[in-house]
């Protein structure tokens, strides 16, 4: 049975460490699992996302941002997500369109609606089927980021710390919206307990 | 008075030819004017074009394709036409959205309206003022082109001719939805009487 689960949430929310955890203890069930991310190794994606990232492109327009975006999701789904599916795979992809609608809709204030339109020119309306979403105060978070050296800080980390509490807000009202498929996640627990949280929403759906 | 002339047409129209020559007498009668085309010059739109233009990337979904154009349109609109229009300048753009409509939306079959959604979402509803239409079979504009040793062929001149008879009719179609900004040309006139009918359409609106 494919199944296609997204991971969202703010920086150093732990997604990563969790991710790995879910996809060892999945696969010891004889799951077929990928991982993925975009621009997920897809050479166009990868392209597009070195436009979004390059620190010299500080004078980018938020609409132009959220265009590159959904360019990169695009390729990505056509690329990686969609053959994955048919294979019967589960995909575990970290951020997807949630993410656009938390950042550029909620947080760069172009609409949540908006941004969702252009995104669904992008994905055809394919949605996930679970999306894990790590809840945690983006003042612990970014805490966590200065901790880990081995890290290199981004152009959105950068960003001000009131820009993070209205993406964690924006994902907390797309859980309400889109209650079907969002599982908020404590992510201030330690890891083995967001692990155990998130294995036990995914265990819920697959024996559904 | 700011104006916002767009010129639109398949490939060998004639275009940038016939923009010259407007833009020689349109400045001896002594108006403010600049011509542009995307990207543009603008930094940010160049490296999306890059990407776009890219020969390598052959596998490029054609959604992904639309989204990139819309992108690179969003940032050459911010940073170099909207300044432009503020100064009162006539603004002339070799190609612009309709140009998406009538390649992605049309000839490459995704939808007018759904392209539209995403230029929309980039333009903010920046319609141009007029819209010159270079009309021509693009049997002549093709073997125009071939005879022009000193221009680069590039991916799109390679598609097949049936492409760029669906491009030409679609953009017949959007000059009848978009009456009151599209003039059609015919563009298989020498260059001097299509140069003298897009200039009467310019004044036209000049002196209204």
């Amino acid at each position: 049975m494919s199944l296609f689960i997204t991971l969202e949430g703010g920086e150093g929310s732990g997604k990563s460490t969790v991710l790995r955890n879910i996809v060892s203890a999945l696969e010891k069930e004889g799951y077929a699992v990928i991982t993925t991310r975009e621009p997920g190794g897809t050479p166009i994606s990868e392209e597009i996302r070195n436009v979004i990232l390059d620190k010299k492109n500080t004078d980018m327009d938020p609409r132009t941002e959220a265009l590159l975006y959904a360019a990169s999701r695009r390729q990505h789904l056509v690329q990686k997500v969609w053959p994955a599916l048919k294979e019967g795979k589960i995909v575990l992809c970290d951020r997807y369109l949630d993410s656009s609608l938390a950042y550029q809709g909620g947080a760069r204030n172009l609409g949540i609606d908006e941004v969702l339109s252009i995104n669904m020119f992008a994905t055809e309306g394919t949605f996930p089927d679970i999306t894990l979403l790590f809840d945690l105060d983006p003042e612990v978070g970014l805490s966590r980021i200065a901790a880990n050296a081995g890290r290199e800080v981004n152009r959105l980390d950068l960003e001000k710390i009131e820009f993070h509490k209205q993406v964690r807000a924006t994902f907390l009202s797309l859980a309400k919206r889109y209650s079907d498929r969002f599982v908020v996640l404590d992510a201030s627990k330690n890891v083995e307990d967001v692990t155990a949280d998130a294995l036990a929403a995914i265990k819920a759906r697959l024996e559904k």
